[in-house]
């Protein structure tokens, strides 16, 4: 799908841009692509992307939650980059996709934004 | 798909969940469904969601941005509501599907935040 002009000088973007985007480690290997975003419901405030990563066929792979303000989107990649190696990234605090409910947990929450030296949303 | 409870209870929800739910007018009836959502590039804040209105087989269909803080989550009715009915929603901005560019506009946004009397987010 052709990106049109005034889309694509927008400050604004789709959801539907987001989803499935690619994500690439600091070393510009690509790590994953983003599944879905999280949302606060009152304020419409993105808080999280939530990542697939290291499954290319959606078996096995890691699911990571990651604030917004860690993902730069990068023109010449055509991406979201995120400054670890995909290698890094297996250190982060991730959930298998049947777990998918983990990513509500505020547990788990604040080891993400822990993790990722984020002051918490919450 | 079943929501789990941690997900049910959270303060969050996933852009997926938010994507084809049913938006009803301020009479119960359905007006359309939720396509997208667009989100601020650099600070993440939801800031409109793009409907599909008029159309059960997406042909002929009208769309229209409608600023965030104009939808109503409704738990009995398990969609968004707007305090519009159909009829009036016939009167508010809209474009073709085939003039989604129009989303980023920012004359037409001018006039959808006109229209829905909420403060501009730009």
């Amino acid at each position: 799908m052709m990106l049109q002009e005034k889309e694509k000088n927008s400050d604004l973007i789709g959801s539907d841009r987001v989803e499935g985007t690619t994500v690439y480690g600091a070393d510009n290997d690509k790590i994953g692509s983003v599944e879905k975003l999280l949302i606060q419901k009152r304020g419409g405030q993105v808080t999280d992307a939530i990542i697939s990563a290291g499954s290319f066929l959606g078996i096995g792979g890691e699911h990571h939650s990651i604030p917004w303000a860690k993902l730069d989107y990068d023109t010449e990649l055509g991406g979201y980059r995120l400054d670890v190696t995909e290698e890094q990234l297996k250190e982060a605090p991730r959930f298998k996709a049947e777990d998918a409910d983990r990513a509500y947990d505020r547990e788990y929450q604040s080891r993400v934004y822990d993790y990722w030296a984020v002051a918490p949303f919450w």
